[in-house]
């Protein structure tokens, strides 16, 4: 019930009455008024006014499970949810809930991680009240090898909910950081279970600084958050339902093919190495040329010299701009 | 101390002093008597002589702890044991300490599975007291395309060591069934954890019918023990300790080259289907032909035209034989 007062109440322009409220749910004047008193203590600001009712004032920054679904309205990705105050790492749940069951599209949210990882096991700073970090559980149908684009169609979709939501130009460090003015305001870690042969699941976790005012000196140059560029502070589960409406409409286009064939040029829209020299830190050697774009495979074009274009495959490289971060 | 106790006893052909086991561990009398005790409760006969001590009198087949960490001496294989009596799957709690940071080379044992899995998530049967489960967890250093091929190495490793172990002939049937007389004595099911292009983890499970007498009759035409087939009880510790160490063997030469080069002539010598007619059941078409023997990908050989040959990758397809199981 509370969950669907918080979208009524945020639906209606006008105030919404006590008693209708008690019509709709069968319940007490009483009942509606501890919600009411819920909502509030989760940071809802709450207009009550004798003989007009209820009406939300403010629209804050609130992270919790009504929130969340009040929010999220799509035919599959987040209608399962998952929300934790505070947990070890979200990909970490997911992959305990995909062993249990959990059905295609649930979704993990945690406004804090203790453990939070970044790739191959690095620590991914994750304080509370300030960012959003979430996993979408797949279950593909496909072969392993085709998975590993999937980490791409998520940064597009990143790039894209962060644009339509946030009021900034968000580019994508090949392959799936998303900056913001040059900075990294979001990082994706893929992982996927596996029989030879056969997916069993796919967990794609994501943490987007969106709130975040201070930076640890050591990454201050490199990582910046959606506030400190846009100046202004964004709802998350807000931008969460965005980035989900976008990765659905991805993955049925990365469905058709099975590769980025139908995604690849708006990617490369967002790439911010593109027609720029990177280097490539091959651990068999590396090498410099200039990014030219991404193959339906997600793999990075880059010319080493006229017309010879080398594909590189995200999973055994990293690729650095020469000037600054991206 | 009760390991070594055991350890003791079993390498030693004469009676051990109980005077000189307390010397040795620096405990009492009553505290060697009660291990004693513990270990006949396990299901270990031990005699106990005035002025001489004691003495395994017999070897039973015991699972525990003790009886696992007194048989397992290898270079890395097993050096971490978890034992439980009971447990849902010991590839899921072997994933989950993975996740918690076991190391390369834990083994999970259990007694008993309550959902034991097959491939692709059919049940595999586990009754107690009877048949071994265990699960390997490795964390190569290699790119997760090599991974598939780990099924295989695992595949040998159990035939050599039931024919090194049980007296009978134990045959592969590609890519990863042990059959005895035609009959499927053991299952394996690898999966894997990984990022792209980065294995986190692998886990290889394995059950194995070792003293299973009856089987359900819906697979009693195609299910054997290892007791039924060779007229006699096998201690399971002892079997285990025999195909970790086949593995370490195996996976040291697999790591050589990332592939079965080195391999590949010892199992084609186990393999049950080669030079036989099989039938190749490819969702993209079915096909016949004569099995050849596998290539250094794991990949089974059939032969279907004189010369021709096509190579026919696990995951996508089964393989059945033209007459019987195998």
């Amino acid at each position: 019930m509370k969950t669907e007062i918080l979208t009524l109440l945020r639906e209606s322009e006008d105030y919404v009455s006590g008693q209708e409220l008690c019509n709709r749910f069968g319940v007490s004047r009483t009942a509606v008024w501890k919600v009411m008193n819920q909502l509030k203590e989760e940071g809802y600001v709450i207009e009550a006014v004798q003989n007009k009712g209820y009406k939300l004032k403010e629209n804050p920054d609130v992270l919790s499970l009504s929130e969340l679904k009040s929010r999220i309205h799509n035919r599959w990705a987040g209608n399962t949810v998952y929300f934790y105050e505070e947990t070890g790492s979200t990909n970490i749940d997911a992959k305990r809930l995909a062993e249990e069951g959990a059905p295609h599209g649930t979704v993990v949210v945690a406004d804090k991680q203790n453990a939070g990882r970044g790739r191959r096991g690095r620590v991914w700073q994750s304080p509370s009240g300030k960012d959003i970090y979430f996993t979408l559980l797949l279950r593909p149908d496909f072969e392993p090898d085709k998975a590993a684009a999937l980490t791409l169609v998520m940064a597009l979709s990143v790039a894209q909910a962060v644009e339509g939501s946030c009021a900034v130009q968000a580019g994508i460090k090949w392959p799936n950081d998303i900056v913001v003015n040059g900075k990294k305001v979001c990082g994706i870690l893929t992982e996927m279970n596996v029989e030879p042969g056969y997916i069993q699941y796919v967990v794609i976790g994501v943490g987007i600084n969106v709130n975040l005012e201070d930076f640890p000196e050591e990454i201050v140059k490199t990582a910046t958050s959606l506030l400190l560029e846009s100046k202004a502070e964004w709802p998350r589960a807000e931008l969460l339902q965005s980035v989900l409406k976008c990765f659905e409409d991805n993955y049925e286009k990365f469905l058709r093919t099975h590769d980025l064939t139908d995604i690849k040029e708006e990617y490369t829209k967002h790439l911010v190495n593109c027609n720029r020299e990177v280097r490539v830190l091959d651990p068999k050697g590396e090498f410099e040329g200039i990014a030219r774009g991404i193959n339906a495979a997600g793999e990075l074009l880059v010319e080493t010299e006229k017309d010879k274009i080398v594909e590189v495959y995200a999973g055994e490289v990293s690729v650095r701009g020469l000037y600054g971060y991206v």
